[in-house]
């Protein structure tokens, strides 16, 4: 009761603060395009073809950087799932709405909190101006009903609630990284709206039942405008296929389900061709962060950079990005001004006409001009958080580390005074700090981290709070 | 007057030989192709847009793939420059012409040996089918009069005779490495057939300038079939750009040289174009060794691969490779078949209707089928030699190393019994040994080997031969 209560209030309260914060600009209206919003979890910046890997096979998003642009230095805004997806949907660092932790680093399937009402997220503010809006795939921003995706401004949700990797049952053979793992190891729910529908989900389908469903959105939606937001559930651990592709890529299990993810993207592309949406439709395809190297070979590559999922170093949170509009985003076009999952909030609402909300800050930029073929992006800096730690700070080519950790490990965080500097133009595999060569650039990244860290007003921490153990 | 008298004996002994294996066929006679290889000195896997790297631009290789077939698994002969070459050309493992040496690697400007006159290379192949021929850029196989390209079945020579680096001057200000060398520091000259025409070289324009000797070769040879080598001093170090792409790539100087190398690709491919002979020529890009890592930011970068230039590990000997033929060569295909730059020379040979030398071992297989869109390889073995050892051999996906070391420093040679084993389709960068769980895969490798170390005789050594100490 109490739960079915906040999720009232919080419609209500969503409602208020969008109504006043939206004047949709009518001149917009009438282009207003679909967003669709394809997005990986745990894909390595090289783990596609068009990133160079080599035995990985992803046609459909090289076909898609072909008639799109490709990004070269996209950043997820954290790098773990929760707190990102949170920075995603909201255009704000996860600090601010309390979606992030130094404990628990994400939400758990003990954990009662989520994503808080008073955020905006791009379902609520697309929602206020006419769109429909599904979510299909991982939500893992709150399980609890009162957080789901259909409390979230999403019109339909299909999906898992939190990671594949959890709610483990005690009798579960291997790791969650196994090779060969079995559907029966985890008790995770899929769910259909705020039903669920299948526990264990069959996880070998997910990925193809994700892009079914996403067809279906989109050819009942074809005369509306819509947003579409699909967080796959793969490449994250424990890793399944299905039979179209389950031992089909040289790559072994990881290159399956890369593999099918691509066939999904593809499937996609496909029916927004057939209903002919292609040029009203902005797609993105990208990852919630970095690849989970200490999975061995169930998890992903970084390419030539550093390091991997959990970390500041580039590999944790520079991810693939793929742009598609055919029309409006540039075909063939490698793009390497530095970008952002958060940007796509603010980006997705000036497509739509439709104002940002002007009560909080927004830490994403509007990138829609970027993605149209400016030269320039708007965002020459970036604050890479681990957890609610400000490790490291990028402007324009320089990014300095004042703390550094390995994604996981047990070493502990190293703090550097002064900072260690790389040029990431020049270095972008992170090896050679170059702070004592450049002592104007450390002082003005400090003056940057400064400013930025006065206007930092964390919220009240979402990730802590935990059912009591069972007795 | 013993270095002419050894020329001319050479060049009727390459005569007979050439003479005596040689049938043309005529069927092939009418559409035999020109042959254009392109190779680039020390650049890494992961060097081109196209195979992933985010700061260096290279828009004419990328168009090349596009346009042509890039390669995920092709090798160099030898993880260091001379050996390379010898291999390149002969069609042969370099310990079989004596053209590689545990004690010093490559040939150095007191050296006295050179590819062996009873060597047949490319050139001698296809001039004795009616090619005209050229060696525009490093050639490293030899600098005495009697090894230079005009006495190993080349029209015509314009190039240094080694690398870069070599001949450096007493009062040279820096390492060569350094990311601002000085054209005087280094004594290279540059030769025009078989006359010093420049001393030293310019090195800033050497780029540019083979660009343009190569357009005039292909523009004075239109109706004839010809043979173009053009092996390009960049980016080995030092660096040297031309004024049109000095400090131009946002990769710093190692980008710009890199940007330089890809629009000379660029300009070749146009005077292609605009002589109508796209379609009669084929194309191969590639490089001779890996990344020299310990360059730092004056070396390039193998991607996701181990190690670099100097090792047999993948980084070392795994190179870019795009080969482009118009309508023969089939466009945006990613060939993930295993070849290698010893398969070039039975590959052209094939497509100019000339049958191979039957009185010695080829160790290149005729990949004409595969670069004309054949699915699978000839070849399904690597042979990886680091100077006159056998280091590492690859089967299908696997790779046995018996010997591993880094590419350049000072850690010796390990022995590996049983060999590390890796699956490269699995794990391209080679992390995780699975020799003990594929016992029969490490035996057939052992039977592999034991077949080819018993059908291997080494040439006499080219490279320990040195002028002595001036007194």
């Amino acid at each position: 009761m109490r739960k079915h209560r906040a999720g009232l209030l919080r419609l209500a309260l969503s409602g208020l603060l969008i109504t006043g914060v939206m004047a949709a600009r009518s001149d917009a209206q009438a282009e207003r395009p679909n967003i669709v919003i394809l997005f990986a979890d745990d894909l390595g910046y090289g783990d596609l073809t068009c990133y160079g890997h080599p035995t990985i096979r992803t046609p459909h998003l090289d076909r898609m950087a072909r008639e799109g642009t490709r990004f070269t230095d996209f950043y997820s805004a954290a790098p773990v799932c929760t707190p990102s997806r949170a920075a995603l949907l909201t255009g704000r660092l996860p600090l601010r709405s309390g979606m992030t932790s130094d404990t628990r680093r994400v939400l758990f399937p003990n954990s009662r909190g989520g994503l808080p009402a008073e955020e905006i997220t791009l379902a609520e503010a697309l929602k206020g101006a006419g769109y429909r809006t599904a979510c299909i795939g991982k939500w893992h921003l709150g399980h609890k009903p009162e957080f789901l995706p259909t409390r979230n401004g999403f019109d339909s949700y299909f999906g898992i609630p939190y990671s594949n990797d959890m709610d483990r049952l005690p009798n579960a053979g291997g790791p969650s990284g196994s090779l060969s793992p079995k559907v029966g190891w985890f008790n995770v729910p899929l769910m259909r709206n705020e039903t669920v529908v299948e526990r264990p989900a069959d996880q070998h389908t997910l990925t193809r039942r994700y892009s079914e469903e996403a067809s279906k959105f989109i050819r009942a939606n074809r005369r509306n405008p819509f947003l579409l937001y699909v967080p796959f559930t793969m490449p994250h651990v424990p890793l399944f296929a299905s039979s179209e592709f389950a031992g089909k890529s040289p790559r072994g299990l990881y290159g399956d389900v890369v593999e099918e993810l691509d066939g999904a993207v593809g499937r996609v592309l496909d029916t927004l061709r057939a209903e002919g949406l292609s040029r009203k439709t902005l797609v993105v395809f990208t990852s919630d962060n970095g690849p989970w190297l200490t999975q061995r070979l169930a998890g992903g590559s970084a390419g030539l950079l550093r390091d991997g999922k959990g970390s500041t170093w580039e590999g944790g949170m520079r991810e693939p990005a793929i742009a598609w509009w055919p029309g409006k985003v540039r075909a063939g076009r490698v793009c390497r001004g530095v970008a952002s999952t958060l940007d796509l909030f603010p980006a997705c609402l000036a497509l739509a006409g439709v104002q940002p909300p002007a009560d909080r800050p927004i830490d994403g930029h509007d990138i829609s001009g970027l993605l149209k073929g400016d030269e320039r992006s708007p965002r020459n800096t970036y604050f890479f958080y681990r957890d609610t730690q400000l490790y490291a700070v990028r402007k324009g080519a320089f990014k300095a580390h004042y703390l550094t950790r390995t994604g996981y490990g047990q070493a502990p965080a190293v703090r550097h005074d002064p900072p260690l500097l790389f040029n990431l133009d020049v270095d972008p595999s992170e090896t050679m700090d170059v702070a004592a060569a450049h002592p104007d650039v450390v002082r003005d990244i400090a003056a940057v981290t400064e400013r930025h860290r006065a206007g930092m007003v964390a919220g009240r921490n979402q990730l802590d709070d935990i059912d009591p153990p069972a007795r």
